[in-house]
């Protein structure tokens, strides 16, 4: 489903796009946490999204016609932003968008029940709002939006949207809270039944990065089965970020954790830390699923691009697009 | 199972279930965060349990006779305070009570192992303590016993109570910590198996709220499978109470969590907080299970009981009682 | 697997296994939380394991020659320490050692795409490196290596080391922080596929401690099913160390986990503390797997070594070596 030519470039060529990516996440580097201050306002953005059908009965979301992927595209806001997404439904089924964690009227839940699902040559309208943390009236604290949470499709197939997972109908969400840390590099990994983003085996994604860069992984299970993710020689902080912010956070440090269907979650760690380069395997660690195929690898590189041991012969891990399978927005 | 004419006002009559509800608890409402004050003296508190055979080869726990129900009663305890339940048997099958989360001695373990089970036609006193946090002699800590518990049968057909949990017999316990916020409802979900509360399909249980108001969920799992609780419109957090005491907890706010049998946890949530009324789906969100009927609707009104887009046709959801499906003790 | 004649004598006379106990851990009493001081040096500690071939085409690691077990040695260290570990493969096949949490340069990483394995009659040397947590030099924080880990192979049977578990190549690693609460038992429960070590039924492991001993329970999960840990009488944090340091420390407080293959997690009680002395069952929670078999006992005595209620019958949990199971190198 990935497009070699596929590019950042490409990505954020378009006006649409551009708007997806905040102010102050371009390019920002993680050694200065950055963001907008805390003063910056809230931004109300509004682009298109394409429902498609893409070959072999799979259907994806893109943010040009004829650009649809799998998974669709990622999107980012911080806490107070507002995303106001037309959906086009170009393909041949009704379709819909239900999102995880931020605020939408029931006229954006994307269920058949509430009607607000797109029939096929039609579009809709979504409004996904955020919030900061904050306190009620009653002095009780109101969780901010902040989270690695993830969209996907509710009516495809069935009310629940089965069919439209099956086929591709998902995609990353992350809601920033500001002075979060911002990353490098991206990449989006959905554990969809006995897949990765709807590709296994040899065709599984990998991902790349030089030592030292900040990843951030957001990791999405879709269907019908439990995964744990595991990853070699990186660990995260089992809590909203992924990382600590105070040596003393009795968060479980982790690599290894049990997900199901609809669980989001993501994290960051530094290419190489303590370990050095090399090619990484990260895999589901339930053994019939990563015999099956449910692996790929994060190859960190030296400074000039080499891994030690040269390429890897792919038989442990899957092979894909390169630096591919993760959205790369911020570069 | 469900009782129609069953309302509180039913629950609340007997001397025993009186009892059953803590000084304080009592129509609380959360915009006062209330329970005893902190010098409060523990108290210890006597009632019946009756395990009773039901409809369909189904058996359940009650607190008169002849008014047992899936799930059981919902017990409620601030910690320090000692429930003595006398469980009376009148069903046809040994049953026993085993509870997780609170303190009790080998002899109310509720296990065949340990003698600690009824026959029919008999009783057992068992005990349940709990405790605030403390410290030891050396100075570390003491847990306390604040918790979304479960009690439920350990012996009807296997020795871990296969039988007694596929039929029916398990229920709610809520430990609080003095200062803990108090709902203005409860909602019991006890993922059984292929059920919700033994009931599917067009069956499962709804829940109905006012905008604004404080509604507790206590999600429970019993059986064979794992389950990811969702909720649309929603969200909580990953810890203790279900709720932020804090802007800078870093504990992950989420609105799907996977769960395994044994497994129960509770939070709150203000009804339609930031999303408005509606009729909001919970369901698992493992394909399978909410195509085949592991969903039920959470039904947000504006203040005069009307929600928009009208009645639902169900098509996405399950339907049940009414404001049924969770017991409301407090009101 | 089991040895009856396994002493935790046997297991620290030799010069290998004296290195795996750090200084300070050997016979520390909880009541005084020990571990070497901030200032003390890391140690770096070089021995060797084998890994054997065992009855019933089980396999095995030891630190002796024709000592290996199911599941492997209990490995310690603090942060900051390396262990050097040179793995001598006298089994049929050749095998690996894959770590969890730890710090390991690609060639340590026991895949065989990156060449790290061993071949029968060979060996090779893995080294482990941990660290403190600490500050990047932009300010954001590395957290430390602390955890309740796990090695395996990853290599016999399938690239990912499925058969290698099956048969029993697996075990724990504890890395503590400095200051860090020290046990005075350690017990090792693996929910590989349906057994527990390697065990089930009437085989599984049973657990003994003495009324108000601090005990450590350190459970890992292997192979293709999720489970569901729980343990009757006690309870813990789900949070880093298992224990809280801090009244106020928000981690839900827990008896019944959810875990899936390669998931550890650890923490510690206090023997009987709040309930007395007992035979407290610990089980799979999934209720066909504690039907099944996958259950055992953590035996509370008395000062004296009895036990209230005399001797159990074993039928609803299992039996085995007396207080064997878990590797004591601490006493
Ligand atoms: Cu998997
Ligand atoms: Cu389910
Ligand atoms: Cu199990």
């Amino acid at each position: 489903m990935r497009r070699p030519g596929f590019s950042r470039r490409s990505f954020t060529s378009g006006a649409a796009v551009a708007a997806l990516v905040p102010t102050g996440l371009t390019a920002a580097h993680a050694a200065a946490p950055a963001g907008r201050s805390a003063a910056a306002p809230a931004q109300v953005r509004r682009f298109t999204m394409y429902a498609e059908n893409l070959p072999n009965g799979q259907l994806g979301y893109g943010l040009e016609p004829g650009e649809a992927r799998i998974p669709g595209p990622l999107l980012e806001m911080y806490e107070g932003d507002t995303l106001q997404i037309d959906l086009v439904n170009n393909a041949d089924v009704a379709v819909s968008l239900h999102v995880h964690g931020v605020d939408y009227a029931i006229d954006s839940d994307g269920t058949r029940m509430t009607d607000s699902i797109v029939e096929p040559g039609e579009s809709r309208l979504y409004t996904w709002n955020s919030h900061a943390p904050g306190r009620r009236d009653d002095g009780t604290v109101i969780a901010g939006s902040a989270g690695y949470w993830n969209y996907h499709d509710h009516v495809v197939g069935t009310d629940h949207g089965t069919g439209g997972l099956q086929r591709g109908l998902y995609g990353p969400l992350v809601v920033r809270r500001r002075g979060d840390i911002l990353p490098d590099h991206q990449y989006t990994i959905v554990f969809n039944d006995m897949t990765i983003n709807n590709r296994s085996g040899a065709d599984a994604p990998n991902f790349t990065a030089k030592l030292g860069e900040r990843c951030e992984f957001i990791v999405i299970t879709h269907g019908e089965f439990y995964h744990t993710f595991h990853v070699h020689g990186h660990r995260w902080a089992d809590n909203r970020t992924g990382y600590l912010v105070d040596e003393n956070d009795s968060s479980r440090v982790i690599d290894n954790k049990i997900c199901g269907p609809g669980d989001s979650f993501g994290f960051q760690v530094v290419a190489g830390e303590g370990v050095g380069p090399g090619h990484w395997m990260y895999h589901c660690h339930v053994q019939s699923h990563s015999d099956m195929g449910m692996a790929g690898l994060f190859t960190v590189t030296r400074a000039d691009g080499t891994v030690p041991g040269g390429p890897p012969d792919h038989g442990g891990g899957g092979h894909g697009g390169g630096d591919g399978g993760g959205h790369h927005p911020h570069h």
